[in-house]
């Protein structure tokens, strides 16, 4: 079988070399074309790398960055991972579904598009179907987006928990890791030895991402859900992984073992088709009694290939009917590159690639 | 005036040496001994120094650590702040009070004792009453304690919105420095590029404190405050300085503008009666977009002898129907020693020195 | 006496803001402007404000930064502190130093210029009389520039030992803070429990501009010093101050405690005039086997407007014919602003203003 | 072919849980029993684990510590890799050598025994031969050990420009990371946003092995190599890899693309014989200008059984009849562990074993 060409938008940031990293090897996907604006325009990656300690292939290495030109793009790839900044993803998605490209993007210009599924595969799958509502449709290609980094780890325990007790409240802080803000990113003199309790827009994004994200899907629209949410969000000194501190009301209560189960059993869509990056158990309950954390946790995953795809959870607890638990997932695996490659996965195993 | 012979339990430790710095130059107290376990007796100051950046004196880095032996103290000194470890702490500072020593301790041993007051000047002064119910008063001594160094930091500002609004739910999440671990306390390995979500009896400490210090003192006895309190304990590569994201869930809805009223015009009895080590202003409320920040605040508190004894808010915000919050304040200082030197500086306005 | 009207150059920047804090309450000199790039003209300075942790008065908080004009700037100042960056400085100097103003600047753009001074006032200062043979002098002004950052915690004890023993070959690796990048500089990304060993055009600095300072000034020019000097320059996770591994060859072998009696025993001219920011003891010989460390002293230097001013030098030992130290000095102190403000206090006491 | 049964000595430290952690599937050896002190015995490695990020099999974790007892080790393992903390692996590793056990050490005790091979396979494998003149072999077993970790990074490119150029001085100093000081090891109160100038021990160890391993083994003993060696070493804020700043003079003057040549045409025994540990380039040259990195370049090594074995080499650069370069090595993979697994590897292939 022949591999889908796929274009990375925004090669020279974060983001995108991590889809580079997750596209070496892909039994579905292969590299046709790395894009980013032209002020790095034929550059190999080697000369813009960002990523550390990974390790790519030498002819991976050696690939030039074009410019991006959607229809240009369209021409050569049916598919394009974007991890273009906000403020340019907007029109240059836009004009790659026009063009007829599938567009999975890791930006927040077109999440809270009615039309747009916020996708995450392990808590939404059937959102999908959005897709197909979208006036580019099918002549042309699509949109889909995968949910903000810190939104996107706690989305996956969050939706066990919502299923199996229902959900009144989630108040959650946290810990986020610098290469969220991909690089150069945050200057050294604001973060070594410090915590800077502010992310520009991060806190709205949670709490509006959540409520579409776990919304139910009838008669071609979401139908939000209806619970309290309140995120405060801070940057801590760590490369990577998001750790949250989560506080839940649940909709009737429930023991700390109960919720441990429900998270332990929780096998979605991903899992049961197979997909090549879905990690076989998408949560990861850890019974120490100080875990997860961001150095010891943040690769979690497997197989191989889903390294970092894994959600970690630990110190399940109950407090006076609430319960405690701290999440932590990879930023820009889970929470980025990996999320889309994964919605791209499930979009190629439901027919719309 | 003669300087009342002070004694400094547990020199060796952080905490310790927090008190050397406080009391250097302080017009009611002298150090009269530096006490620590017979394992370091006979090495000067200097020699176990712990903190690093502070500045003291010759003469105090010269003197010369004592083995604790509560008599001999007794004789020497009217009062007694106490770092000890808390395993130590609880028959040291009994037999201290036994021996007619006024006891100001940081430890944690005697914090919940119905007749010991659990003491910020800011919040509860009238609760030192108390400690004219020990049994070893008036002849003997007594005991009065500060509050673990993550609840200290919150309920000066949650006294200032209880008092103005009253609370119905207090959720906090403690980003917290590794000095509060003491020396060697967190080990490198565990802490660097890292956030650990566990401190040990941390949560129990701050879910419990709070309500006895925000009680009401009647009829020589405090009636805790009720309000949902759930507490969340992380550690972070920080030096110095808690960090807490807050939400709240007022007793009656309230602009984020009238909470920031409530804390700027908070004036308490320390400020009014002009104690030495307390700050001019005990809440300063930053206006930045992303302050409170450790490195830039921890030490905040005028005059020069109340650095690191204000506590900062910031990011003061309404999200349907809580009020979120950051709150900030020197976990050694406000948290530690300083509070305890506080605490000695009200006991002596009142009389009980 | 009425005080010296003082423009500060680069005022948004690192060292631009060391500058203002060296000038609060200054005795000599008083800040008649603030300046920049027309980017943040007309922004306060508290809206700019880099340094964390440094307490500014409400006042000069509320300082307005101007454009840099040098004809305006020369209306209302005598003298201007530089901490303009390279590319800026060269053309803005020259066009104040014409236009009558003493510059006193950080920038390395004139430094190697046979008429201009390279002055630490405790290493060189009768280089000084350099700036009497600039073109602009006296009608004009004059430039005088401090030393590289790590050059100038390098130069003294170098000095001390220079003019003790000789000196035929000095190895030095640095340790060098994120500050020294300015900001926002160095992203975490790239320093976050890392080393990167490399600071562009760093070690050719430290290699060409020791000879010059150390060298004679006789007959008008200064002839520079002849010994083998090896440098190389990594930048590591701290804060403030610049920590270097110094290997010696003196010109005759000496004892380890010989080079520290030299050390501790020098007593150049800023101390013998008693300039105000020069610190009581230039050197500080730490006795502690694991001294100087950044976070424990970079801020050595008594009295009070000194703090940072001294250099810290620790663990000198002898190895087989060579001698090792270790030396620590405040990087955007005394290796930046504070070294411009000595320079200029030194001009002063010798009439050149 | 049955593997041979190794017992790993230390298994609670970091450098015992990297032998597990290199022993998992390894070709030649299986793992025989884990040993630590009595404290320890009974738990599973699960329980004591400190390394973090590696995954280990639920088998390994799930196996329980014994107390060391060298009978019983000899009785049930052939060879005992051991990361015994210096005062116990005296004793403990010459027990075992009488017991009939080859030992494969980290720790410094037997080091500089005149017939004790100070092994690194790449540099003087002809040295393993020392081993044969113990008195306890061959009924006995024998003693083997692998150089301090910062020595091996620097030992492996030394040979190189050694064999090539002759070498009359190396001018050594070290960025080192805190897995090298164990578990707790430094405490984070030392090392945040800090450097410390001072290992204890180190300097010492760095100046002696690097002779002896780069000495002549003729007619059963070794001849120390003749060159001056001056080391000087710090802590630095980093997780994994010693970094080391390295100034040469070399016998006789080479440009540095000649260094880069020789450093990366070196093909050292271990390369040629296949050993299973052997990174393919034993010398990793970077073309970089600000590489290698800890983060970065800790890991280096091909194939995947070597990774954090291969040593990188960056900025060779001339300065006036001086060498200059960085070196980086993985200080518990190639400067510890691995080292000692590479070691065995090569005594199996030499017929020790």
């Amino acid at each position: 079988m022949r591999k889908v060409q796929v274009a990375v938008l925004g090669a020279t940031g974060m983001i995108g070399q991590r889809f580079v990293q997750l596209l070496e090897g892909h039994p579905y996907f292969e590299i046709g074309g790395l894009y980013a604006s032209e002020r790095s325009e034929g550059k190999t990656l080697g000369e813009v790398l960002r990523v550390k300690g990974v390790r790519f292939q030498d002819e991976t290495l050696a690939m030039r960055i074009e410019a991006l030109e959607p229809k240009a793009i369209a021409r050569r790839c049916r598919l394009a991972f974007s991890g273009l900044p906000t403020e340019v993803a907007k029109d240059a998605e836009a004009a790659l579904a026009d063009a007829g490209v599938a567009v999975f993007s890791n930006a927040a210009s077109h999440r809270m598009r009615a039309d747009v599924p916020l996708l995450i595969p392990e808590v939404n799958p059937d959102h999908l179907e959005l897709a197909r509502s979208q006036a580019t449709f099918p002549q042309g290609g699509f949109i889909v987006t995968n949910a903000n980094c810190s939104t996107t780890g706690l989305a996956v325990p969050l939706k066990a928990v919502h299923a199996a007790f229902g959900l009144r409240a989630c108040y959650v802080s946290t810990y986020q890791a610098v290469s969220g803000a991909g690089y150069p990113g945050v200057p050294s003199l604001d973060i070594l030895g410090n915590v800077v309790p502010f992310i520009r827009n991060e806190e709205e994004k949670m709490e509006e991402e959540i409520h579409k994200m776990l919304g139910t899907y009838k008669g071609g629209r979401v139908e939000p859900a209806a619970f309290d949410m309140v995120a405060s969000c801070a940057r801590v000194p760590v490369l990577d992984g998001h750790l949250e501190s989560v506080v839940l009301r649940l909709g009737r209560e429930a023991a700390a073992a109960e919720v441990v189960e429900a998270l332990e059993t929780f096998r979605p869509e991903p899992q049961a088709l197979g997909l090549p990056t879905a990690p076989l158990r998408p949560i990861i309950v850890r019974g120490e009694e100080d875990r997860p954390q961001p150095i010891a946790d943040a690769l979690a995953g497997e197989p191989e290939r889903a390294r970092g795809m894994a959600v970690s959870v630990g110190r399940v607890r109950e407090r006076k009917g609430y319960i405690k638990l701290w999440v932590l997932s990879h930023n820009t695996l889970r929470g980025g590159a990996g999320g889309s490659v994964l919605n791209a996965e499930l979009a190629k195993a439901k027919g719309l690639l």
